[in-house]
């Protein structure tokens, strides 16, 4: 067989690059995905001085078949411990924007690398936050015929993202993943649940009766969350919930908690369109907790770090027809 | 040297007896502390059927001398995994319904000795909260000529307790101390702060500055600590505070949103005098951020859970003069 049978020509490489695991996409012409690869070699598994090696280790025959395709990395890749630190971008940005701060990588062959930016803002208090990868997963993700769009990105550190025309106008983190981890794994409240987390794992929520009555009493708690995580220990210990159903109430006030606090932070309403990008099990509780609070939920669909990357790309002349801002969404 | 003058007559032996930690004293017939000790012989360092042993190895002379001396213990030693289970007594109670509902181990020599039971009560939303221990260092440590009181007992599982007329009425618990070594030894916040705890042994606060921000933007964010607990990243990355000074930033997030939630859920008004029970590092971080809210702290003296056993045996008639009621306070 013929390469090109094998191997359509490609006219962009593309990286989601993070902290522990990276995807790539190759993209044909007219922006579709000819193939796509994951591994675990997110840059806290790259060495020193390791970087070109370790992009050709997951794509180096990509590479060698179209030598003249530019790569662009986005993620944590752009950070003080990645490959080269890309500044942070501020808000608002869009396409057009992240595409003019293109960080650009010198190549010993002369191939075009950049890595895209990531994005900060400043809350009402002075408080800044930024994102890093998450802002190529959403400008693939949103709905471009929206003027107006919630994009939320559950997760270690889950976003909330809001939009305008286009542009992210602002956004604020959570610390709702990684501290359901740390309370389970690390607290007194994980020693009366199962060790394993098949809940967190799978596509349903394990005992919805309880994830909901956690959300539940998230709103009911005005924000009072230090107090309604000691109800996880009180309610196991009066057997009102059983062992195995404590995971999902702990999550559910988590989530519960974020959405109540995203609703009181921003431009959230009840009956607000938000499109949630997430892998199954997160997707099933997000879900379910903006339904509980008024709001409706939008399934993204996958793959929208590659939408993002090409849409960058085509924003920034990389994949042949220069600057003509955003593609349309193929999700 | 005779055994009298060594050991004064104990009419009394009370224990505080923890989960890791415990601390035993004699009393004098007037209630007066003749000798104390501790040591780490918490319930999780007892063998299975050690429990007389256990206590013996702590306080066996004390026993020896004073052979007809009652017994009385407080804390997790009541739990189910503790000595004997003694079940918890629900609120509004002090020390007459605690003496009354004392929980008695049979000992092989007829010595009386029983154990302190915990308390529950049920918010308004109808979660229930247990305490096991404090209530018995919370008779010790507020001051019965006030009709109304507040105290606060800081710590891994901080309790807010509201008292009227020498009885608790209900309390609240708040996850806050367990949730800061959580954060700080679990999670990507912690990366960013210097490895020992420094701030956290001292009397002192490190950076009263950083803790005063962290309390201030715990206040005025409404409840959102799953976002606040982010700007600890983004304010160590954008070189806002210095390492060093993140520990007490977390910290006046962690408390200040305690303090806001308890200012929600009950009866704290500002100028309101909270008794706080804690030792010097916690004391000098919840007397600040009690003074920032506008609330009066007063430091409780030590030995508050001492003066609590003395209450209750007093009560139950173990010290002699029968079901007298409460002592005065000797703090």
């Amino acid at each position: 067989m013929s390469s090109e049978t094998l191997m359509p020509d490609s006219v962009l490489i593309g990286l989601d690059w993070g902290t522990s695991n990276r995807r790539a996409y190759r993209f044909g012409a007219d922006g579709g995905i000819l193939e796509k690869r994951a591994d675990a070699g997110g840059i806290l598994a790259v060495p020193a001085n390791g970087w070109a090696d370790s992009l050709a280790g997951l794509v180096g025959d990509w590479l060698t078949a179209a030598p003249d395709a530019p790569v662009l990395l986005s993620g944590m890749v752009g950070s003080r411990q990645g490959w080269a630190e890309a500044p942070y971008l501020a808000c608002p940005a869009g396409p057009a924007a992240l595409a003019g701060a293109l960080w650009p990588v010198p190549m010993p062959d002369g191939r075009r690398l950049a890595i895209v930016p990531g994005l900060t803002c400043v809350d009402v208090d002075g408080v800044p936050d930024v994102m890093r990868g998450e802002e190529t997963e959403i400008l693939g993700s949103f709905d471009p015929s929206q003027a107006e769009a919630m994009v939320v990105l559950p997760g270690t550190h889950s976003k909330w993202v809001a939009m305008h025309g286009g542009l992210v106008t602002g956004f604020a983190t959570f610390l709702t993943g990684e501290l359901y981890a740390a309370v389970r794994g690390h607290t007194i409240l994980g020693r009366l649940m199962p060790a394993a987390d098949a809940a967190g794992t799978g596509d349903e929520i394990g005992d919805p009766v309880a994830f909901a009555l956690g959300v539940q009493r998230a709103l009911d708690g005005e924000g009072r969350l230090l107090h309604r995580l000691f109800s996880v220990r009180t309610e196991g210990l009066f057997d009102h919930l059983a062992s195995a159903s404590l995971p999902d109430y702990l999550a559910g006030l988590l989530i519960g908690a974020e959405v109540s606090e995203a609703c009181k932070s921003g431009p959230v309403r009840a009956g607000t369109a938000v499109t949630v990008v997430a892998g199954t099990a997160l997707r099933a509780r997000y879900a379910a907790a903006l339904e509980l609070v008024g709001l409706c939920p939008r399934i993204a669909a996958p793959d929208g770090a590659a939408r993002g990357l090409w849409r960058i790309a085509a924003a920034a002349g990389f994949t042949g027809t220069p600057g003509t801002g955003p593609v349309p969404c193929r999700g």
